[in-house]
């Protein structure tokens, strides 16, 4: 089984420090809990950012700042560039996050419903996205809320926009997208090209299970407040929390840790 | 086994008289072939209706032809009348649409990309289409195009605003949306509550092996140009053709076709 590639989503659009205090809000503070997961185990770091006042932001300055941050401290975490619509951005500023230096960026492959909206991804949108990554050599990291975002991430690799293997992220377990069910990811699972590699977002109560049927079936793991901000019920989490649990898991599996430089390996980044 | 239920949709939003010459588009049109169907074996009639340029159209009054047509004449078709956003409507019209006489109408509870576009439902437009049902006494179909669709509709159930038990129409093979597979359709089937009925829904040249699928599992079948305008490759088909052929294959392996009245029964109108 190959070493197993955490990647720790710190921040999202959501969570705010009156839910969490841990949250990570400002670029430093992004910063610095991005170090401490890359010391204890994680070697992806997806990346959002937000304003002054908590809420989502697009601008490139932001996320600018982060990855400079990292890089003067000398981190060698893989930098994942969040390409999603939440932070209420149109298809051009959504492109422009692409030109922040980054090896890897999410993208999104359909339209799916939120618990409260519609995340709109139109065809087009998802290729021009793709092909901006195409351009600056970055990976995309294929966002996957339902069975019908496969195809179309396969179709961007036939198309020659997208290089193979293919990188999916199943996202599992928001109101409005696909259930956070063992036969799902089974059956997501069944659908990608065999020499795919995958990881597993579950949300909220979802997180910690999904997880570990991921380790277990040779999957990989994505942990975090973005998606969870809870270590179990009543109990708050940290980002470090979430990512050594997942490590201390995968130690009890006899699951080696990828470190970065092997993530990039098989990721063929 | 239940008796089967057969749906028709001869009409849908796309196809037109240059691809195939069968498609009904005028509101007698309409009437003559759903006529001939219920004969053959139909029991339900999914319609959508096209202005004089053969573009769908939302206009009540066109809906209403269609039903007075069909009440002349005394057919005893289930008329389900689609609320599906294609004819570029809003919610407004969308429900004014459900003034039309009607025991059925279709309600799709997520969004999800087309070929060339986003099939855009929100959750709050999901949830006020399908109160202007209750409101009306019209049985939704849940029309699932991937599984993010199905909870949505279970939700509806456990809220009371649809009564139980849910009829799910499980939509497949268009671009961008969920896979024409039967390990798809087998994923669906186990996903709904027990006591549910379900149809399928096979687009183009998956309309053949997904209705067949269907008979030997239990389900029921939609057939039709809206969703399929050839017979076979190269052959263009009539809605007529269709349905026999449906008839036909259902004889072989011994199901019995349900007239109209024991369709009510089964769907509990």
């Amino acid at each position: 089984m190959q070493k197993l590639i955490i990647t720790v989503a710190p921040t999202g659009s959501l969570p705010r420090k009156e839910q969490n205090p841990h949250v990570p809000v400002t670029p430093q503070e992004i910063v610095d809990c991005a170090l401490r997961c890359e010391e204890l185990g994680a070697s992806i770091v997806h990346i959002h950012v937000r304003d002054r006042d908590q809420n989502p932001s697009d601008d490139p300055k932001l996320f600018q700042e982060v990855v400079s941050g990292l890089k003067a401290a000398g981190s060698k975490l893989i930098i994942q560039i969040s390409t999603g619509g939440r932070a209420g951005s149109g298809l051009e500023s959504r492109i422009a996050r692409l030109n922040v230096p980054c090896e890897m960026a999410s993208l999104t492959t359909g339209s799916v419903n939120f618990p409260n909206s519609v995340y709109v991804n139109p065809p087009a949108d998802v290729k021009a996205l793709a092909e901006a990554m195409r351009e600056r050599g970055i990976k995309p990291e294929m966002e996957i809320f339902d069975t019908s975002m496969v195809q179309p991430a396969i179709d961007l690799a036939k198309e020659g926009i997208v290089s193979t293997p293919i990188h999916f992220n199943f996202v599992m377990g928001l109101k409005g997208t696909q259930p956070a069910t063992i036969e799902q990811l089974v059956h997501l699972k069944r659908m990608i090209p065999e020499n795919s590699t995958w990881t597993v977002t579950g949300i909220g109560r979802f997180q910690l299970p999904l997880a570990v049927h991921a380790i277990l079936m040779g999957g990989h793991v994505r942990v975090g407040l973005e998606d969870n901000i809870y270590y179990k019920k009543g109990v708050v989490a940290s980002n470090e929390m979430l990512v050594e649990r997942i490590v201390r898991l995968a130690r009890e599996f006899d699951r080696e840790i990828a470190t970065p430089g092997e993530a990039r390996e098989i990721l063929h980044l």
